[in-house]
């Protein structure tokens, strides 16, 4: 336990660095200014690198052409913290108890990042220098799907040229059991707007002569799944690679299962696609969810309308080796063909991001499980992920070099969710696994 | 065109009389001391009887017991203005356009039952008093379905007792049609809500694995009609009366159809149950309509969750001899079959009302129209409307008399609505109904 490692993650997180809300565009540049003060106090060369959305905070050691150059990502902007009601104390106001650091971002992606760094100024301060070349990229834009790193990364190719990448941003299957991903979902998402009347109607004077947009919203989601929870969106399922026979049979000697995975979630029964278990059916099959849904009068008491529009905000999981383009065309078919002629359907498109699978036993693979080992000192997990990273496939693309995923996230950290948390235990993990990994990939 | 008399419109138009919303708790009172202090200066006995929630506005002139005793009735309270944006001036700053009054509760009801005030009024200022007695109860719990009204009329029987009822809250079919409404909608008010995990989840996560309420709310939602729009609620249907050929015949003939309804609301195109018109679906057969939904992440952006739970508010509509109660259970049954195991559903149930059906040719009803016919001088049209004034049972049942709706709105006053309005002519003849009205109820 080191009392300046925690003051410097509990600075880190008080910083509301909410990338999807323009009204924290303040806080997201003083944040970033704060990681490159740290950054540039252990000696690396800094850069806070404008893009046409949030900066990048970019870092270095001096290179030698003789060694490796590893990228190690990062991100750190946040998740918007709503519902706020249900935050046991506030987003951005860091509580430590039990060993566990409460904030938005102590584990997506604030405490996994700053332990790399934390390991980094460890040897740094040990040794003099690190053991091999090291690129520090920590964008603000994660959060919101990356919309200008692609271009960021084009633009500095030569200068971020390297032989691999790093990214701690995923999780272990349970405490202490290190683990590594070989496998993300995509992401395509989606927002569906219906609308009917020229303005709210009262539902007593009009109702029964005109289609609700909230009720045909709601019949067109409807339509995604059948009643075992299989997508049933026609040509969703064309390109998805069926889940390996290795892959069950590992997955079912992990130390979690659909028991598990009910307490973590807290709901009444386990729901989903039939033949898959809980851990196969959230990292190898697709998914078609709502992530927010809103029309007509929602406040306190009754209002007798019938709204003039609805919307709903989808989102899709995609697994290899499903596109983006081709499940967002499939999807706006669907939709399209189930919306009946008495209301208007509007479809726009967010942002997206293919699957990513890399082979597990691959050099710098098996020099990360080194490093995962020696930190944890326990069996390895090799496994995939229901989440999506979705610039680990711009990486492959556009620098060409395959990406490790290191993560530290439990699975009861709340990523995304109200009273998100990480255990100091994780974070001074990861500090001694940022060390371990650089010395085996620089070996 | 009376000044004086639009001034006082204006006046009690500006006051934000909200029943549902608690923060307009003082404008409520305000607003009743407001109109009560107008009422004594015409030299009526006003009493601002208190309730338990907002207070009735009472006043009546001296009564002669070898005269007729009619009640009027009307309400001081108004919807809630949401969604605000799609107004053009402010709800509560009433401007006048066109010779139109442009403000929430310009036609339901402040303008209406502010005509017979000043109706009688006038009445009183020509001829020195009214030609029968008159009891003026004006309350302030309408909109959020009259919970304190019932147990108000049993406690004062003695003194409310009357042989008619008037009610100006209906509407006309078109302008300057006399209008006679012999049939209202019940109503049933319930609000359901689906929740699952324990916290929202990280829809990357656990994607795939639980049940998504907003989903499961979809679903049920989507279980109440079938694809023409007729309600598939099992029992829902049983003690409806169905529509008798003189009112398909007489409604037929109306200034009024299906091309008029879809202008009137801006649809693409109407939807309703297959086999009825337009008016006749709104008038005379049940709905089921969604008033409002909300779930998850509603903000700008994405946030790609899976909320903890979601929720819907529903109103059903209903039609003679349906009763609340039944249909209340029937609902709740209907939602109970049809939701899974892998959530937690609630439903609670708010106001109701029975639908309402009154014989056109009784003796008032005869007076009430030939007050309407010498007002507008023009042919008359027979409706029931969609809308509900549960109350006109409550009348029946306690006091034990019948209700005469003689309404003023037009059908595009958008009433519940953003820009809701009232024409200045439809005003002006109301002042001059309500005098008509007395005459032919005291002769």
């Amino acid at each position: 336990m080191n009392e300046l490692h925690l003051a410097r993650l509990i600075e880190f997180l008080r910083f509301p660095s909410v990338s999807t809300t323009p009204a924290h565009q303040g806080d997201m540049r003083r944040c970033a200014e704060w990681l490159g003060a740290e950054l540039r106090a252990m000696g690396l060369s800094v850069e806070i690198a404008p893009t046409a959305g949030h900066p990048v905070v970019l870092a270095c050691n001096a290179h030698r052409s003789e060694r490796r150059t590893v990228m190690i990502y990062g991100h750190y902007d946040v998740q918007p913290v709503d519902p706020i009601a249900l935050w046991t104390t506030p987003p951005f106001e860091p509580r430590v108890e039990n060993g566990i650091v409460y904030a938005r971002g102590a584990t997506d992606n604030k405490g996994q990042i700053l332990a790399h760094v934390l390991g980094m100024a460890e040897t740094i301060q040990r040794a003099g220098e690190l053991p091999l070349n090291v690129i520090l990229l920590i964008e603000g834009e994660e959060e919101i799907g990356s919309p200008h790193l692609e271009e960021f990364l084009v633009a500095r190719r030569d200068e971020l040229r390297c032989d691999v990448i790093a990214i701690s941003d995923t999780g272990m299957v349970a405490p202490k059991v290190p683990t590594f991903t070989y496998g993300l979902r995509g992401i395509v998402t989606v927002e569906v707007r219906v609308s009917g009347p020229a303005t709210d109607l009262h539902s007593g004077i009009f109702g029964g002569a005109v289609a609700n947009p909230v009720t045909v919203l709601a019949r067109l989601i409807a339509t995604l799944h059948d009643a075992h929870g299989r997508i049933v969106v026609e040509g969703f399922h064309d390109d998805v690679t069926p889940l390996q026979q290795w892959e069950r049979d590992a997955w079912a000697r992990l130390p979690i299962n659909d028991a598990e995975i009910q307490r973590l979630t807290g709901v009444p029964a386990l729901f989903g696609e039939e033949g898959y278990s809980a851990i196969e059916r959230t990292w190898a099959r697709p998914t078609a969810e709502v992530n927010g849904i809103g029309g007509g009068f929602q406040g306190e008491g009754t209002k007798t309308v019938i709204a003039r529009e609805a919307f709903a905000k989808l989102s899709f999981r995609l697994v290899p080796e499903q596109r983006p383009d081709q499940v967002r065309a499939a999807v706006e078919r669907h939709f399209k063909k189930h919306c009946p002629p008495s209301v208007h359907l509007q479809i726009d498109h967010g942002h997206s991001g293919e699957p990513y699978l890399t082979d597990p036993q691959s050099a710098f693979g098996l020099a990360a499980q080194r490093a995962l080992r020696r930190t944890f000192d326990n069996d390895l997990a090799l496994i995939r992920e229901g989440g999506s990273i979705p610039i680990v496939n711009t990486f492959k693309r556009v620098l060409g070099v395959e990406t490790l995923l290191l993560g530290l996230a439990l699975p009861d950290c709340k990523a995304h969710a109200p009273n998100e948390n990480f255990p100091l235990e994780n974070f001074y993990a990861g500090i001694q696994l940022n060390q371990a990994l650089l010395e085996e990939l620089g070996a």
